[in-house]
């Protein structure tokens, strides 16, 4: 394979086909087959159709949970974006090595594997075995003063996503997490340029702003977007205008995601962000997505419209770092189980009106 | 104790204390402690500190959860209000039974137990070491004609489910499903009268009615509370008359979890119908209690809103036999691995803005 990081994307890209029409037929007759009133198990018929023709096979499965928590700083935040200062990303990476942090918890109770990939943390880093370094740079550059990063930086934080998830062994649903003092902001700038939203539409209160304080962040927004004039048809255009290296990771964990043919959960807003960038690059790879909950930040709902995505869970979280995606899993799960578990109608001998 | 249904169920009662207010303000404060801005868990947030205070400890638990899944008939089934027969209920159980039904699935999916309590089904059943036999009748009767059952039958209905529970080992979450065709009817009955709903407000298609049956079915429901007139301050007076025995019991297992000091989740709509009734019973029960999901019968959340709950999911879900509440346990599972095992702000070093 070619050293090029654009080239290399596009080549891995090129092995995603769609999820399997055939196999989805036969698992929507199943579901019809199995002893229960027709759609009575609502969404998680929807989600084992979807799974079993994602994975190929007449027999979806759970198992193997991979959550990519993936962290970068942003050079923004000294625009006072955000509540907190860039260190406190550095704290949350100890938090998380130490065990404490929320998707160490949520990640271990619905029995995934979680993986922290630093591909743009400010500071230097001890090496940890929880960790994986894949440093593309100290942060991003203050995208209201220019580019967040050149072109070819924002490609090799897709491709940093995705030959991660390509090195794993067996994955059956995997998702992507984040780590990013500042990092609403280039997701709000990304909906704004890929979802067509205004800065003002766009932009929410992160982890915490005052309504001024928003309002300030919109400002930011709308000054880089002029600063930069990310093209909409150019997905690492807009990523490397004003994205953020954590959302490419994200990016490419989702597209690494398709290519090894896993039930792929996008957790919150950030994650939402890196599903329309994922989207752009590879058209057609939504249908690989399953929209684990709805977050706070009003923006989020407009952008799962936007890729015809529906949330699983609204359970009021916005804490980030994968934390909803994780408890989402948990139904994808009972997806599985149900569909593969269940008896038929024939097997049953359950009345034939049922 | 008494032999006396009625006056062995008031003595039961009498152990119900309220949740622990005092472990409530300290679990509040745990919440705000823990490494993550404040309240960016949502619901998980909530749900650990109601079970803290439920459960009278500090450290919540989710290890051993209890379904127990109620089964009766109904005699009203002979107006026509299900597209089934009583024959589907025993099919139903024959198929629980070999493990192939829903909430034998997902019930083993989120680590629970699962035992079957027959009530009132309708048939003989050979023995089976997966039901409990508890049969009080074979069925109701016709509301539509008369009273459903005795006032006696309905105290017992409560205390098998009630005394059910108290006989089980370790119960940290605990929920009741339900197998009965036609019991949307009595469900939407028992609304009508508690929460004061008309019966056009209150009847929905069930398992899969017309709505020109719908409309039949709440017209059956009308003239089964004129002709019973139940008084709403009198729950057994309202189970009697327009109730159902596995409805009974629903509700004797959530009085039974909160004597047991256990979370106790709602399924669907006839669960949400069961707890009006334990609410009643036991004043202040409500405060025990989590709203699973929401199902698709429209007078669910209207019974939800009158218990002061907001269900935790919504997932399209109608099966019933507790299949919802199975996966919220799940949830709630979460929200007590977030609570034990996350650091705390001062443990983690994190910056005290946070």
């Amino acid at each position: 394979m070619t050293r090029d990081p654009e080239e290399r994307l596009r080549q891995h890209l090129t092995q995603i086909t769609a999820p399997n029409q055939a196999i989805k037929a036969i698992a929507t007759q199943r579901e019809l087959d199995l002893a229960k009133p027709r759609g009575s198990l609502g969404r998680l018929e929807d989600l084992a159709i979807q799974l079993a023709s994602v994975q190929n096979t007449m027999t979806p499965r759970h198992q193997n949970k991979l959550i990519v928590v993936c962290a970068g700083d942003h050079g923004v935040v000294e625009e006072g974006v955000s509540p907190y200062p860039s260190e406190v990303t550095l704290q949350q990476i100890a938090n998380f090595q130490q065990g404490g942090g929320a998707i160490t918890t949520l990640g271990r109770t619905v029995g995934a594997k979680v993986i922290l990939l630093d591909v743009g943390i400010k500071g230097d880093l001890q090496p940890h075995p929880a960790r994986i370094d894949a440093k593309i740079a100290k942060g991003t550059r203050n995208m209201a003063k220019g580019p967040a990063m050149t072109r070819e930086e924002a490609a090799r934080s897709v491709l940093a996503g995705l030959e991660l998830v390509l090195a794993q062994p067996e994955i059956d649903l995997v998702t992507a997490g984040e780590m990013g003092i500042g990092n609403t902001t280039p997701s709000s700038a990304i909906a704004c340029v890929m979802a067509g939203m205004s800065p003002e539409e766009a932009t929410g209160p992160g982890s915490g702003l005052s309504p001024e304080r928003v309002a300030h962040k919109a400002q930011v927004i709308r000054k880089a977007l002029e600063i930069n004039r990310p093209d909409p048809n150019d997905p690492l255009d807009v990523l490397s205008k004003v994205g953020g290296l954590e959302i490419g990771a994200m990016a490419g964990v989702y597209l690494g995601g398709a290519i090894r043919r896993a039930g792929v959960v996008i957790d919150g807003f950030i994650g939402a962000a890196a599903a329309l960038l994922a989207d752009r690059l590879s058209p057609g790879m939504a249908s690989f997505l399953v929209a684990g909950h709805r977050s706070k930040e009003k923006a989020h709902q407009a952008i799962l419209g936007h890729l015809g995505l529906r949330p699983l869970l609204d359970l009021d979280m916005w804490l980030g770092e994968g934390s909803g995606a994780a408890v989402a899993m948990f139904v994808i799960q009972c997806a599985c189980t149900h569909y593969n578990e269940m008896r038929t109608l024939a097997e049953a001998g359950v009345h034939d009106t049922i």
